[in-house]
């Protein structure tokens, strides 16, 4: 037995593949977002513009979000201390649930660490409860949704993306009487596509399915108080659990699922991912109180996004850039290849100060490797412009197809 | 198929057991820890003293602790925007990094979002990178590593706690070329006992297993420079993987690995739960960075600690109360009822203004409940001595036996 060994063939692996893992080391510049700092190791230190932030509105610099963080800072401290049950559940925490139950229109909502463990811990205690159940998971689902299902032991069916036909095929050879989950995405992050969720919903009734949407890349971002797609589809009330989090369009860190009191309560009492862990620091939970409730009445950050967003769809096209066919706010364009999308990600970095991160293996299927831009409401169009032409530039220096 | 009747007979279950949660509603007092506010629905809103947090060192209320994170929210907002691999990788996560990897002797470390979170992602893909392994875990471990072993599907042989000779006994009936991993912790924290490191590594040498330490309770709380029991014991290069949170003694929020650069790789490259989440705010990150540098060079807090926990334990076995037989910093009362453990913890909240959970099972054993202090550097000896007369008085009330 040679650990060493085993260790260094499995990241070799990833060299070989081309898709061994940089990070790169940033600062952001609040105020001045999409600004940030780039340092050592990638032509560094130097300016450069993020492209590929999920703070899709810029929450995260909002003089509110800022305000209520340094407050709670300063009023009780930088960590709760504890988990929710022993010591580390405070009036914020209370107060967030509260509002993010009223968000979605349901009677309760319970705050994870992050978006992450609300699916692993919510979807493996869920189905654990639900004794023989089967879920129904769409193919194209996250990795939390995936580790949640695997981990709860149960039997699971994977549908085509977004496939109606193929979903009722599996939920009508299943017995009738076991307990049932479909397990879905509102806006599917890499390829920027949504789910049909009336039509699913509509599946559910008709063989008494439970439904879990995940709202990650939604929440805040659609409907006319930030609720996601349900929101804006007036579908919330026809999903048992709408789960979200608290780290992409509301800026800060977190995940919460919404749902029925009884579902919440079980939730909250019997998910170990829940249970046994200090609860999200007080300092955060304040920051996305103040967010949450800001875009609840405020549509300029989503509305500026959205502009951005088609903006810089059409300049990709009108450049014969491969854009993918995305129908939200998410801009991706195909690559089709890791190491190439390396190459392109490392030349906009280091030539054009321009941030976007190469999309690979595992978080895409191989072969489907692509950049993924999300600009938002403060990317000008100027900067827009630019990047154009240096996608453009790289294209044909790499000798990459461009549309006629 | 009646969902509702399935959840409410989950519910139903926790009452009839005695051990439905309700969470109290509190919020700590920045500057005047161990006080807090406590509101509506336990007598409140009013003072309390909080004597169950685990900021055992109230360095989550520190002056540069708060001052860090200050102006790391100033400086780069509140969230990171993104995974550590899309956007999301900041200098301070770096230098955190290095910062922890130092704080162990180790050659790298790793943060993720929680400790448990760490245990569970780190736990689950080594046991995948190593085929055919076989976990050995203490009994007595944390929920978040017999998650993450669970998670890895592979086999697990449960040794009883710190009992070496039944860890022997496991270890050589197991085929010597399988990869082994001997799984557990330094500070047990609901018994307050230590595992015998040194003697645990010795048997890894023996049968050439991996060795992995949960210190979540003993980083910044032992050894010279705060590195937990291995640093104390000086076995830390004797541990491939050391494991800790940075919510805890360092007052923030987060959990982390230290280990072979290899290793970090491996996790960093291979664990969904690291790579699949919105990584630690910058706001945080920075705040642990402070208090981890702090409790490198300073030991007043850990001795301050220390005395406190000496001085409430006497003060208990002289008042003839059941303290259990623990050899750190955790301070465990007997009560072996959950009902009656909460009925305790309840008088005391209402009437008394003295905020302690009761422990109940998952956390601990059945027949094991108990009330669990843990005062630190802030709590004064009035304090104390209030608080033992107040158990005795409910202890008597209750008709439950004082020691002679
Ligand atoms: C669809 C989806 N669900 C869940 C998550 C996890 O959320 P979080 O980053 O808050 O852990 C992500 C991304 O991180 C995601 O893209
Ligand atoms: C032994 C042990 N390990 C891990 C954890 C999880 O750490 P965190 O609270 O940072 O998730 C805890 C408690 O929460 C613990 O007691």
């Amino acid at each position: 037995m040679n650990y060493e060994h085993i260790f260094d063939q499995a990241i070799e692996r990833l060299h070989s593949e081309g898709r061994y893992r940089v990070f790169i080391d940033i600062l952001r510049n609040k105020g001045a977002y999409p600004n940030a700092r780039c340092f050592a190791g990638h032509n560094g230190p130097k300016p450069i513009t993020v492209w590929c932030s999920n703070d899709y509105l810029a929450m995260g610099q909002h003089p509110k979000v800022i305000e209520a963080m340094e407050e709670a800072l300063h009023d009780v401290g930088a960590g709760s201390g504890g988990t929710r049950n022993i010591g580390g559940n405070t009036h914020y925490h209370i107060e967030l649930e509260t509002e993010l139950a009223d968000l979605h229109g349901k009677e309760g909502a319970l705050i994870f660490t992050s978006g992450y463990v609300s699916n692993d811990a919510t979807l493996s205690t869920l189905a654990k409860l639900l004794p023989g159940c089967v879920i129904f998971s769409d193919e194209l689902n996250h990795a939390s949704m995936i580790a949640g299902i695997r981990n709860s032991g149960c039997e699971k069916k994977v549908f085509r993306h977004n496939d109606l036909e193929h979903l009722e095929e599996l939920l009508a050879e299943t017995d009738p009487e076991v307990p049932k989950l479909i397990a879905f995405e509102s806006v599917y992050s890499m390829d920027g596509d949504i789910a049909p969720v009336h039509a699913i919903c509509d599946l559910a009734d008709k063989y008494n399915a439970l439904t879990y949407i995940d709202e990650v890349h939604a929440v805040g971002m659609y409907g006319p108080r930030g609720g996601g797609i349900t929101d804006r589809d007036k579908a919330a009330d026809r999903i048992n659990i709408i789960e979200g989090t608290l780290g992409k369009a509301f800026g800060v860190m977190g995940g919460y699922i919404a749902a029925d009191q009884k579902v919440i309560d079980c939730i909250r009492s019997y998910a170990p991912g829940f249970i046994f862990t200090t609860s999200l620091s007080p300092v955060l939970v304040a920051g996305v109180l103040a967010s949450v409730k800001h875009l609840k009445s405020s549509s300029e950050e989503r509305e500026g996004q959205q502009r951005a967003a088609a903006t810089l769809k059409q300049m990709f096209r009108d450049a014969g850039l491969p854009v993918m066919d995305s129908t939200t706010h998410i801009v991706p364009l195909m690559v089709g290849d890791p190491v190439k999308a390396k190459k392109i990600s490392d030349v906009l970095l280091a030539e054009y100060g321009a941030y976007v991160q190469p999309i690979n293996f595992p978080t895409v299927p191989r072969g489907t490797e692509r950049l993924r831009f999300t600009p938002g409401p403060a990317h000008t169009e100027e900067m827009m412009r630019e990047l154009t032409d240096a996608l453009v530039e790289v294209w044909e220096r790499m000798e990459m197809k461009l549309a006629a």
